[in-house]
């Protein structure tokens, strides 16, 4: 593993793990409570009656906390994590407290931008999994990143 | 305005407002702190030095204060705001300390489900802009809303 990751350093295919993080029902209810304040986030009474059928994390949280393990994973690209997008998001499945994630990123594309030779754009598959290693959320992120300068 | 809005309520081309946030500097630091630990969200000496060019909000952290006013907005779908994914997500431009957010969320497709009777899905576009009236976010949402049962 390098240190950081230049656009010339990057091959399609590559892949790149993370850290974990247990998500814990006090800090589901307090990410939604700032951010999500629906029932079925905040209320386990309310949650098990509800689409979820228990408490569920916020969708923004599994994103959230995606991002952190992202940014302190293993692919650590030169100028940052700076990303223009995503072309999709989907959630698969309930977050649950106690479940434990991990991410795993897969370089997919890598195109040196034509009127910004110093940089280029990679276009990267972001898994996060839970601890029974399914799929909880996955996303394609539109990332800048820059190339080598001698 | 209604209450809550079930599928047979919504039409394409519907629009919704929200109330405003301000992006204070504090919070855009402490957001970052624990999501989005990179310079450039976190120090304003490193964020004039970046890509960015001054202290930039991180992009989940729009996404999670659009999701807020969003759920506290006019939009109110029956059974809550479950949304299985994301068709794309745009980051337009940096968001800085003092920006005032606003959502307007348009509906652009209802489809009632053909496998569950009691529901469908409506396909939206939340769009979230500054006190400029830019847009600083734009998303596709796919919303899984209840129909009415009599």
């Amino acid at each position: 593993m390098k240190e950081i990751y230049h656009l010339d350093d990057l091959r399609v295919g590559q892949r790149f793990g993370s850290g974990s993080h247990v998500m814990d029902e006090e800090e589901i209810k307090q990410f939604a409570a700032e951010y999500d304040p629906q029932p079925f986030h905040l209320n386990n009474e309310a949650a098990s009656k509800s689409f979820f059928q228990g408490l569920a994390a916020s969708g923004w949280h599994t994103a959230a906390v995606t991002m952190r393990l992202f940014v302190k994973g293993e692919f650590k690209p030169a100028g940052g994590v700076i990303g223009a997008g995503l072309d999709a998001l989907q959630w698969h499945q309930p977050v649950r407290p106690g479940d434990e994630l991990s991410v795993e990123t897969e370089i997919l594309e890598v195109r040196p931008s034509k009127s910004r030779p110093e940089q280029g754009m990679v276009k990267t598959r972001v898994t996060t999994y839970n601890q029974r290693n399914e799929p909880v959320q996955t996303f394609v992120a539109n990332l800048l990143v820059k190339r080598f300068v001698p």
